[in-house]
C-alpha cells in the first residue's frame, strides 16, 4: 500500500464528460486540490449498457487512475455508482466516493413533504440505487424514479433552451409532477446542463439536487477527517485523460466544466484493457 | 485463403442494432442466405467517436466475423463505412460492401432536380463520405449534408410519432428544405425507424433513400456475379452476436429487424481486442 500524501491528486472517472460537472463543484469548493480525471469517451455512454459491462469498464478506469497515485477515487458517474460501487470498494484499498449516498442525503435534507423524485439513465433507474439508498436512510419517504434517456444526448447537443427539450422534459416529468414531489435528484452528471428547463417544467417550488455539490461536500469532509486536505496556497493541477478525442470535444467539455481544459491527454484502450 | 462456398454466411457488423435494418432488407431479398451479425453494443455508438477509434473497432469486428467463415463482409453502419472502409479493404481478402456506394448510386438514380440531401451521424457528415462519393459519380449534382445526432437516441427510445421528434426533425431538416432537395439519403441505419416523421417534415415529394434496399441489391448482384448465391430452398440460418446485452435489448432489436431474434449470443470484449 502507498503512503498517502496531502498533495496526491483526487481521481475522478465518468463514462465521458458528464463527470466534469462534479469536478466543477469540487474545484469551486476545493480549488487547491490536484485532480486527475478519466473520461471513457471511447465507450461512452454507460447508461444503456449491462451491469456486467459497466463493472468491467469501471474497474479498468479505477485501475488507470490508481497508477496516478490518487488519494481518493470519486465515481463521478451515477450509472457506475449505481452498478459498480461494491466491486470497486472490494478491489481498491483507497476510499471510493460514489454519487448515490451524497445525493440521497441531500435529498432527505431538502424534502419537506417526503416525496422525492429521481431522474437518471435507464441503468441507474433500473438498479433502483437511489430508492434503495434513500429508503435505507429514511424508510418513511416516498421515492419516485424515472429514466430520461434522451436528456444525455440533448445535453451533449447543447439544446438547452430548445422547445423540443421542453416537450421531452414534459413527457418524462409528467408522472413525477402528479406525485407532488418537492425534491428532484438529477441522478446523472449530464443533467445539470439542462437544469433550467427541468426546473421550469417540474415547477419552481421543487428543489433540484445535483450530484456535484453534495459530492464535493462529502469529499471535503473526508479529506479533513483524514488530514488529507491539500493545504497548498496554489491552485491545484488538473489533468484530464480520455479514451477518445472526438470532434468538438473541447467545446462540449468546456460547457460541462465551465472553464477551459488545459491539460488533455489521450489514453489508448490497450492501456485500460491489458491489465 | 479459404475456398468460398455458396453456403458460407454473409457477415454484417454495426456499432449496435441499427444494422439490423440492413439485415431486414437482405432477408427480404435473399431469404436463403445464412447470416452472421455482430453488433458492438458494449461500445455503441460509433457516430460521435473519432475516426481512429472507429477504425480500430471496425477491424476488430471484421476479425471476429472472419472466424465465422463469412463469404462477404457488409459494413452495415454508415459511420464505419464512411471512416473505415479503406482500412477494411486493405486488411481483408474477402470483398467488403459498405453503405456509401449503394446509397449514393440510388440517390443519383432517384434525383430529378440534382439536389440531394444527406443526413447522418456527426462522424458520417464530417467525413463528407456521401458528398465525395456522389460527386465522384456525377460532379454536376449538388449535395447538402446535415448531422442529426438526436435521431439515433430517438429511434432507440422508440419515439417514432412523438411531437418532440417532429420538432427536432423540423430543426434538423430546415436547411435541406430550403435547398429544395428532391432526394434525401438516410445515411444512418437507425433512421429508417423514423422515416414517417422525416417524410412528413421534409415533404412527401422528396424521395427517401434507405441504406438497406440498395445495399441488398448490390449484395445480390455481387453474389450472382461470383456464383456465390446460396441456392438452398430453405430459409437461411441467422446468428446474432453482440458485445453487450443491455435491458430490453430484444424489444428494441426486434423493432429494427422487424422479426424475432432467435439465435442471440454474447461476445466477450476480450475476444475482440486480444488479437
Amino acid at each position: 500500500m502507498n503512503f498517502m500524501n496531502r498533495t496526491n491528486p483526487i481521481g475522478f472517472f465518468d463514462s465521458g464528460i458528464g463527470g466534469l460537472t462534479v469536478v466543477k463543484s469540487v474545484i469551486e469548493l476545493l480549488p487547491n486540490e490536484n485532480i486527475v480525471y478519466f473520461g471513457d469517451t471511447a465507450r461512452v455512454p454507460y447508461g444503456n449498457k449491462s451491469n456486467e459491462t459497466v463493472i468491467e469498464y469501471s474497474l479498468q478506469a479505477a485501475n488507470f487512475l490508481l497508477r496516478k497515485n490518487i488519494k481518493l477515487l470519486v465515481v463521478a458517474c451515477n450509472t457506475a455508482s449505481s452498478v459498480a460501487l461494491k466491486e470497486l470498494r472490494r478491489f481498491l484499498t483507497i476510499p471510493v466516493i460514489g454519487m448515490i449516498e451524497p445525493g440521497s442525503k441531500m435529498a432527505l435534507q431538502e424534502t419537506k413533504n417526503g416525496n422525492i423524485g429521481v431522474i437518471g439513465t435507464i441503468s441507474t433507474i433500473n438498479n433502483k440505487a437511489y430508492s434503495n439508498q434513500i429508503k435505507k436512510l429514511n424508510p418513511k419517504v416516498k421515492v419516485f424514479e424515472k429514466a430520461c434517456p434522451l436528456f444525455v444526448p440533448l445535453a451533449e447537443e447543447g439544446w438547452i433552451n430548445h422547445k423540443a427539450t421542453e416537450l421531452i422534459a414534459r413527457e418524462y416529468l409528467k408522472e413525477l409532477k402528479e406525485k407532488k414531489i418537492d425534491t428532484l435528484v438529477l441522478a446523472c452528471t449530464h443533467y445539470p446542463i439542462l437544469s433550467d428547463v427541468i426546473q421550469k417544467v417540474i415547477g419552481k417550488n421543487v428543489k433540484l439536487v445535483h450530484s456535484g455539490e453534495p459530492a464535493a461536500k462529502i469529499i471535503e469532509e473526508y479529506l479533513n477527517g483524514r488530514g488529507l486536505r491539500n493545504t497548498s496556497n496554489q491552485l491545484g493541477k488538473r489533468e484530464f485523460y480520455v479514451s477518445d478525442v472526438p470532434n468538438k470535444f473541447n467545446e462540449i467539455a468546456e460547457r460541462f466544466l465551465g472553464t477551459k481544459i488545459k491539460h488533455l491527454y489521450k489514453v489508448e484502450l490497450d492501456e485500460l484493457t491489458n491489465d
